[in-house]
């Protein structure tokens, strides 16, 4: 397998953590996203959405969008599991991870922003765009867990929201959002960065960190 | 079952389409998003994302995030499927629901919208805001599908990419975003638009539509 990624998009940080905890291996490649490199003609050939991750299979085969990436990952390699059996656990977790995926971290990515100064406005708005979205939308997901006992999201395991939670939380350092109102979410990352599955995929541990 | 929704609300409008398709009954109630109903102490207290759609079941369990109910409903009611049953064509049509979920519609939802007309935009900004999202989003769907026999998005039948689509390309007309170059996309929403479950989903067939 092919990853085509980049240190710090978040979306690939995603796969990385899966192929870690199903100890899978893949040949890292990667796309310069503020070079623009994901949107060269070779890459959109691979992904015409002009985005990261990419994930080749042996056969050529091309999987798009870290989610969708991760559960293929899981029904592939089932052990250790990325998702419980029952349906209702199943259901809570894939929302904690899209209520990240979608609601948070696709408002507040490179691609957006980079459209909002392109509205005339100056970086600075455009970073208090992703502070804002961030701030906004990670109390919705320490509420998600309320009736949790964790000590990661979903109980004794890490699952697919953990998988979305971690990369999150480091964006939202970057992008200066306070999280003292956020234990439980805190207490997740905590639990999975004792994992070296974790610690491994961390955006300054890849060969194109800068 | 209870479905609190909103007549226009893309994502609501997917988990219909989804109980449809499975022959599920169930109560629907609304919250009107343009009045800040979804803000509200008792809707958040339901659903703290403050967004449609939320499920709550006959235990009380409240589900959200549209693509997480749909799988949902899938698993508890297999027949018929909105997934087949081979992991690979279940992760490429996951991913052409999330390239719209997470890529196009949370990026142009009237939440993002609001946010921006916050930056002292006019409201023909935001417009334009909507329609670039949708016209930069939609042609990635398109080639998504260039192996794809159709009719349906993903065979012959739809599934969770079709149901993600069409409400999609209501949004698309709706700001005034040119599909001719999209026939894929086009043949599999009057695929749709065939099938009954599909028809009775429509913003304009529900009992708050205005």
């Amino acid at each position: 397998m092919i990853l085509w990624g980049y240190w710090r998009s978040t979306a690939a940080w995603r796969v990385r953590i899966a192929l870690n905890l199903k100890g899978l291996a893949a040949d890292h490649r990667f796309r310069h996203l503020r070079q623009g490199e994901q949107r060269s003609a070779e890459a959109l050939a691979l992904n015409p959405q002009g985005l990261v991750p990419a994930l080749v299979l042996g056969d050529g085969a091309v999987l798009t969008q870290s989610l969708a990436i991760c559960e293929y990952l899981d029904e592939i390699r089932p052990d250790p599991p990325l998702l419980p059996r029952d349906p209702l656990a199943r259901a809570r977790i894939r929302a904690f991870a899209q209520a990240i995926a979608a609601e948070i971290h696709a408002v507040q990515n490179l691609r957006v922003l980079n459209r909002i100064k392109g509205l005339g406005q100056p970086q600075d708005v455009a970073n208090a765009w992703a502070h804002d979205t961030i701030a906004e939308g990670l109390p919705a997901c320490e509420a998600l867990l309320h009736d949790q006992p964790g000590p990661f999201c979903f109980g004794s395991g890490p699952t697919l929201a953990d998988i979305a939670l971690v990369p999150q939380l480091y964006n939202a350092r970057r992008f200066g959002v306070a999280l003292d109102g956020m234990p439980r979410l805190l207490a997740a990352e905590a639990a999975c960065q004792a994992l070296p599955a974790f610690a491994a995929a961390a955006p300054d541990r890849q060969p194109d960190a800068e």
